[in-house]
């Protein structure tokens, strides 16, 4: 027995979770949202959907694309970008925490004595 | 801007979570799962599935049912549904208040100054 979740926050509809925190944290890294989809086994239009979703719910813009040049492209993320994944992942962190923490707390004593349904 | 979750409880799969929850709180009040399938706008047949496949995933019953009889029958739950419903009752409070709290502590300062997208 264990405790499952799924987290989010919402803002005209579903508008940040852990699919758009992990691609741009990816993309923090690589520059790149075609490597970060492909690194996370996602089709890049599914990944670019995601991400144009998300800037719409969210009222900002979250990656600035550069077109060609020297380096071939690529995408950075935006300085709101960087806000709300700072506040999503300490949340998330914590929140993961407390979680586990307090269905430990009730779920503890039903966990040492299960009893079976007899067949 | 807002913070939104589902949680259950995982065994063998999704075992336990608000909608076995306020089923069975409904029987512990009208002792019939008739009843409150109808008043919660779901079919009694798909109430019937749910408590079922909680059962199996928990391992053991959630409801007596009592078939006719003077009262014509009805439902009544056992003594370990009584047991999961206390721990989940009290988990559930508990973890509302927590998620709430911990989301305005890491997004209060992101929600008081919107970067609106230039369009």
């Amino acid at each position: 027995m264990k405790v499952a979740y799924k987290i989010w926050i919402d803002q005209n509809g579903k508008a940040f979770g852990d699919g758009p925190y992990e691609l741009l944290k990816g993309v923090e890294k690589t520059a790149s949202l075609h490597k970060v989809a492909h690194q996370m086994g996602m089709a890049y239009s599914k990944a670019w959907r995601l991400i144009r979703t998300t800037e719409q719910r969210l009222g900002f813009s979250l990656l600035d694309r550069k077109v060609g040049g020297k380096s071939g492209g690529g995408s950075k993320i935006t300085p709101q970008a960087k806000e709300v994944m700072l506040c999503y992942g300490r949340f998330r962190e914590e929140a993961n925490g407390a979680i586990e923490r307090i269905y430990q707390k009730h779920f503890s004593s039903l966990n040492t004595s299960p009893k079976r349904k007899r067949s």
